[in-house]
């Protein structure tokens, strides 16, 4: 019998996520009914919005249950299977949680998409040519709907989505600037991820400064923000923007941690006629395919790069996932299970 | 030779606009060159976006000019013409500033508005048959797209814009509940515009009370807010809204008064996918005409109401106007100058 390592939530954070909101568990796989498969995990994707389901109040979408596997995406590989429809070997991409192996359903349609990993490695339908690159994708393309010439600001710039937007934001014309946390990420978000210029908002400590370092980095002033983290770069970015320009909320990680951080000055909305739209990814299925396309293509093409933090094992998952809400991760965090 | 009695700006307010921010005078006016009318305005529009004016800093016009006649919308009769394209008698409106007479060019196409008074008072082009009612058209129908059965939420309801949303919006399938500051603006949205509901905000210290008599009035939640005031409403209203709901934000003129108010949960825009836009009538000229025939015809046949307060003489235009700030209008404010 195979047995399975899993990572329950056991108890919700107050406050600040903890190690021990997390129990690791070994259980027993029971034997494959008819219809069922074996996916192995390689690859579990930390992500900034299990926070939020962390909780048992208001977020998009039903929390976490507790002493449940925490939940996540995954890709991996069919190693049993008594379902018609997928053979051993496939390489899957699903929702398995913070597990090693998943039993699924495999007539169940959606649960498990099949992806080729020969021009694409497994990891990146993870990142880039997974959620995040989709939602970068949907972000800037339906809501800040940049026009050539534009400048167009990135927070988390050096992040799965965040590095993400500014290739695409280029590839449609367009001048990127990012902000990051620490000079490595900004260095990496300009050599590596063709963003125009970087800010790095530790050097920042107040909104007045780090609106002032948008404007020298935005001298004609931003037309579209995607915004990922929110709090004092919102605030700032807001003051630099130019009439009409939009502003898509996709994170405000800042404010995961329990308080709100208020918006100080509303009246730019008005002042400047703003668009803020706050949007989540899964709720846009019908345009997954065809970002899908655009970023397969650019990645095998090599004009969409991707970063990856890995850590192996799926004892260290939690103290990656911590370090991911504090910004220590590089890009895409992925926990390797193979 | 006539006379014309004029108030200019002479200082930008410290805070609160007070009366001395202003200052009567009277000039002769000059003989009429080729070309130009002279208007006797019968009518001065006072609306809160002057307040903007007022002020050096960052509006979304320019500042409205120390020394020179306060600008503002106006309604009247062409009483002298030395232009082929304007006859005496005419009735016409314009942005003819805070006095008496205007000598208008009147080659120049778009200063005067000629406009039937037969059917619809001269006065309601300056409210539900014009800026105003074009600034509730603008917001309700291109960015809160309301859709039949759905609740739509206005603050300042008994106002000149506020009463055309709620009117508006009930035409169109909604339930409209109004905000509104006292017992008879809120007894008036009820029963003369039409609105399901009114809020009556004084009544509701802070925000959490607010949003629980918010959510009373709305049990399916709001699904658009037409934002007049900001502030303390707006922070309710955020805290009521569905998924997907729309939010046109029109004026803060809680924060006119130099202080910003902070919106206090932003992340309300991601958890509930939320649209907020500013937007200025003005710069969306294409869509007036479709929409003042709209409110002509609801005007004419008696399904858009409308409410005036009237003072009486270009003296007491500056009182009106900071009572206007402070909410003590009823409904559009007038000045009415013959």
């Amino acid at each position: 019998m195979t047995r399975n390592r899993q990572i329950l939530l056991v108890a919700r954070p107050l406050g600040a996520v903890a190690a021990d909101n997390f129990r690791l568990v070994e259980t027993e796989l029971p034997a494959l009914a008819d219809g069922q498969v074996l996916v192995r995990h390689h690859y579990l994707s930390l992500d900034p919005y299990m926070r939020g389901r962390m909780d048992a109040g208001e977020s998009y979408a039903e929390p976490q249950a507790l002493g449940e596997v925490m939940i996540g995406g995954t890709a991996g590989e069919i190693v049993a299977s008594r379902s018609d429809r997928h053979r051993v070997g496939e390489r899957v991409v699903g929702m398995g949680g913070w597990q090693e192996y998943q039993i699924v359903d495999g007539e169940c349609p959606g649960a498990l998409r099949r992806v080729d990993s020969t021009l694409i490695p497994l990891s990146a339908y993870l990142g880039a040519v997974g959620m995040p690159g989709v939602t970068a994708w949907y972000g800037l393309q339906q809501l800040i709907a940049p026009r050539p010439g534009e400048t167009i600001v990135v927070s988390a710039a050096s992040g799965a989505v965040g590095s993400a937007v500014g290739q695409l934001a280029r590839l449609r014309g367009c001048r990127a600037v990012g902000i990051a946390g620490g000079p490595e990420k900004c260095r990496a978000a300009v050599e590596e991820f063709g963003f125009s210029a970087c800010i790095d908002h530790r050097l920042h400590g107040d909104t007045r400064s780090l609106a002032a370092a948008v404007a020298a980095a935005c001298p004609d002033g931003v037309d579209g923000h995607f915004e990922n983290v929110g709090g004092r770069v919102l605030d700032a970015v807001l003051r630099r923007c130019n009439p009409f320009a939009r502003i898509a909320i996709c994170g405000l990680i800042a404010g995961y941690d329990g308080q709100a951080i208020p918006l100080r000055e509303p009246q730019l909305i008005l002042l400047r006629r703003l668009k803020l739209q706050g949007f989540i990814v899964s709720e846009h299925l019908d345009f997954w395919p065809q970002a899908l396309r655009e970023l397969g293509e650019l990645f095998t093409s090599g004009r969409l790069r991707h970063r990856e933090s890995i850590v192996h094992g799926i004892e260290n998952a939690a103290a990656a996932f911590i370090g991911l809400l504090h910004g220590q991760n590089f890009g895409k965090q992925l926990v390797r299970l193979v």
